[in-house]
């Protein structure tokens, strides 16, 4: 059986596996914790934790001829270089040719949901499926695009940017937030799990009723995105309101990429499109009324099956 | 020189030509009216059409080997069929099979805004330029996409539909409009030349104060987005209202397309970008303030060369 390697980069946790490429299968997996951020520790830890992989799989990590990374950041993949991962604090890493030089292999990164999305049109949710539109709402939200069978991943590599398209909520009392990348009006800004449990704080200390505080055990710390479902599922009248606003926004900005992009299938993953049950029926049926009907006719939309798996098999299978 | 056949067809007349797949120049052209929009009858024009341009270039039709068709209209490229033209009437129609038919050589149709990304692609604005966004706004609003080298058609052949991006106008005193394709909130409700006009004709006369009417003779079948934009220059406060929330609107969702597929270079065309200098200035602002910083590295904006012309060169060297 072919085995290639892949690496998932987080900004806490590097995971690297071998991987079956008929099947998809992890045939061995090592995960290690970054300690130091630094792009050469950071390039240590991956080395190691490929070695720990393929040792455990039998095979010296350059027999697998290439070595494929999902990085959480913006990356231009043609050249191996990670302009921007906050989560890392690197800006203009040249990651690709440090860990070639440390690994003795090609080395090709992507940013870490379009490495999902591949992953999953290759033995998940879009198998055999030429135009997929993966959309993720987890701590940040984003997007990965697979279109006429390919990885788009744009003139820089930032494409499916979802998270930072601009938005306007329906509720007139709703102060622009500002996102983390230095803009306003940003739909992470807005929808993401941290961002809305940071709102919520703000709300409560600002003196709104709401049972989410007692849900959270009256520890604002514990505010998530569940406990706002979690509310809402109890008919917490704020709650209600919070997430008929952040459903609508997410419904309809993903309706918007379905109506330009018309994709034959929609995945939706991240904790908190796929944990929080209130939430995901208000985003699905503000993106049944707002995308375009010829969008619509033939659209499948299916959750994410590889979940934490995604990168590391994404990653293993990337074409060059 | 090696020649391709191409046809324009709108909702009013077919165009077609035969040019040099070298240089894009039009050799010879021919235009002619659709009297009766029944699709047997525009597929003998059409024919017609093909073999005026084809004898003033003294070549017979199937000499050139194929024929490209843009429609103006959904169209299932793969299957020749258009799914939807509202200015033809036609919906579920085998026009590729029928012209096949007609003139005797394979036939490709797409809609009529990727064949003009693809003529700018090949002889235009964005020669050599691998990802592309073409924007159009004239008498409706819709773009062109151009991803890894390739027109993205979607897996219908209904990708690019820009104008039926769901919005939200800034002004809160704007009534939700309805668009001519049934749903409400759709960008080119708000946007499009005769949108424009239409919701211009009715604020005036709901008692609207505006030297637009003055401007149009008394003659209100005369508005037009022209007159809005001479009467913006003049310092209307109606004009200035209403290009403030057209021009954030089209230029919000052009930036959020541009953040989404991150292009080398977006082309701006269509009589009411084109045309109107005031709302195209407000356009440009909101956009360059909208788009995601990694986004906007290195994109470069242009009109659209070919004009009119698109249609029938895009189309003349359509790929299969």
């Amino acid at each position: 059986m072919p085995l290639a390697l892949g690496v998932d980069l987080g900004g806490t946790n590097a995971r690297a596996a071998v991987v079956d490429t008929d099947s998809g299968e992890i045939v061995a997996a090592h995960k290690e914790p970054l300690r130091d951020r630094a792009p050469e520790r950071v390039v240590e830890v991956v080395r190691h934790a490929l070695g720990e992989a393929a040792s455990a799989a039998r095979i010296v990590p350059d027999a697998a001829g290439r070595v494929g990374v999902g990085v959480a950041g913006q990356c231009l993949g043609a050249t191996g270089v990670v302009l921007n991962a906050p989560n890392l604090g690197w800006r203009d890493v040249p990651f690709g040719d440090m860990l070639r030089a440390a690994v003795g292999a090609p080395v090709r990164i992507a940013n870490d949901l379009s490495v999902a999305a591949w992953g999953e049109k290759r033995f998940g949710a879009a198998r055999g499926i030429d135009d997929v539109v993966l959309v993720f709402v987890g701590s940040g939200v984003g997007s990965g695009l697979i279109l006429g069978g390919r990885l788009h991943e744009g003139a820089k590599g930032v494409a499916g940017e979802l998270g930072h398209l601009k938005v306007r909520p329906s509720r007139p009392d709703t102060a622009p937030r500002r996102c983390g990348c230095g803009q306003s009006g940003c739909l992470e800004a807005y929808t993401s799990g941290m961002n809305v449990a940071a709102r919520v704080r703000e709300e409560i200390a600002a003196g709104a009723r709401t049972s989410i505080a007692t849900l959270a055990g009256g520890d604002l710390a514990r505010v998530n995105a569940s406990l706002v479902d979690e509310a809402h599922r109890a008919g917490d009248a704020y709650a209600r309101a919070l997430w008929d606003e952040v459903g609508d926004l997410l419904g309809n900005a993903i309706a918007n990429v379905v109506t330009l992009l018309n994709p034959a299938r929609l995945i939706l993953g991240g904790g908190v499109l796929l944990g929080c049950p209130a939430l995901a029926g208000i985003v699905r049926a503000r993106l049944d009324a707002a995308v375009s009907g010829s969008a619509a006719t033939g659209l499948t939309v299916e959750h994410a099956w590889l979940g934490d798996d995604a990168g590391v098999i994404g990653a293993a299978v990337l074409e060059a």
